[in-house]
């Protein structure tokens, strides 16, 4: 499998290029807009054809890079079930495996964040069954804005809700096996990557609380809401396209 | 092997730790002064011993954290030989191996950048051994200033040398197998690693440039000195020490 992690500082959000090497094709997830030509020219210079762009989520931080990458690439977007986007492709419900080559991205509902959040589990056996190694790597688990390392995400605004939120991390992200590698979609203290074990022991949102503590925890955060918040969240709802009618009636 | 890559986003430098798992001891490259508290937190929490702070070269747009972590730890401060730096616990030469429990980490003398700097090519082949698994992976290559994601360190300071950077990255680090990881000292588009074969086709200072036509392209590079170059080289030629001198004065 060939996954990389790439990073848009103004956001500090994560974006994640996976593919199957054999295969030559490729998935973004989080893609965002300003990257759009950075993410293009990685995957012309790697041979790949873009399949698809999926979200964990409606983001309210930056505008997808979705709507300029399917109208470039003719990629698929795919997003969440239930979540309010009318133009996407495809919708994953939770369980639900997207399919590139040898490689399964699995959906794991995570609301909480927002209502329709997901996370992907993405695992490679069936790459590395064809390649006849017997060496099993753990897999990887893409977390959105669910559980951050040693953090998560807010749940003061689009349908979020605390109180799911903890039931997701520490019923579904936290029953993944020990060794399953967390990448978050966002870091703002310079971290890469963490483990599920590593977050079961040292996450302080976590860590310590029961439900109740983190739900009063969580609602006395008071945070400014994201700079972009009023632009990226209707523009997310068309795909990242408002935008784009946007700066073609300012050409 | 326990590997992470850490950002600072201030400097967009890249810190690595690296650490033998069974043995629980851990080497840092290039820790940054303003993030000590970071590693140190992470260090802990991973249950590591601190054993080198490890240095590619004398930094000029950041200063290191090695003085700090060396007085919190009592690990070894470890910088390329050749390097202005006299109060290093140790130097190390072309060809050397730093080992660390099954860890073995290799300095590749690529000055250019800097008069004396090395990358370091890190395997594990030992704990693989160790673990009994036949998979062989690709080594990886922390290539400092010397090699960037699609660029490379500038040479117009610090007794750099556009020509012998050319010949430090065609001839030491190009040598290297096509698909050894470049995990690189600094990133400014959100680039987190590339190949050895991915910079030998597409870094554009390198490729359809012979030596003379890249020492014309950098030295007309005519680029600002870094924000921090004068605090930052004389303190990382006393490992990070005056600024923490600066710092208590001041209390």
């Amino acid at each position: 499998m060939l996954f990389r992690q790439l990073f848009d500082l103004e956001s500090s959000t994560y974006t994640y290029l996976i593919a199957d090497p054999n295969l030559q094709e490729a998935i973004l997830v989080d893609p965002v807009l300003e990257q759009v030509e950075r993410d293009r020219a990685l995957l012309n210079q790697l041979g790949l054809t873009l399949r698809y762009c999926l979200e964990t989520h409606v983001h309210a931080d930056h505008i997808t890079g979705t709507d300029r990458l399917r109208a470039d690439t003719g990629c698929l977007g795919v997003v969440p079930e239930r979540a309010h986007v009318s133009c996407a492709d495809r919708h994953i419900k939770d369980g639900e495996i997207l399919e590139l080559g040898a490689i399964t991205i699995q959906a794991i509902a995570t609301p909480g964040h927002t209502d329709s959040h997901m996370a992907y589990l993405v695992g490679s056996d069936r790459l590395k069954l064809n390649r006849q190694t017997a060496n099993v790597e753990p897999h990887l688990v893409l977390t959105g804005d669910a559980l951050l390392i040693r953090g998560c995400g807010r749940t003061d605004f689009q349908s979020g809700n605390a109180g799911i939120l903890y039931d997701s991390v520490t019923q579904r992200l936290f029953a993944l096996p020990d060794e399953t590698l967390v990448y978050p979609a966002h870091d703002y203290r310079g971290h890469t990557v963490s483990t599920i074990g590593e977050e079961k022991r040292w996450n302080p949102r976590f860590v310590g609380r029961d439900r109740q503590n983190f739900i009063e925890f969580m609602n006395a955060l008071n945070l400014p809401d994201p700079k972009k918040m009023m632009e990226a969240v209707p523009a997310n709802e068309l795909c990242g396209r408002a935008v784009a009618i946007v700066n073609l009636s300012m050409v």
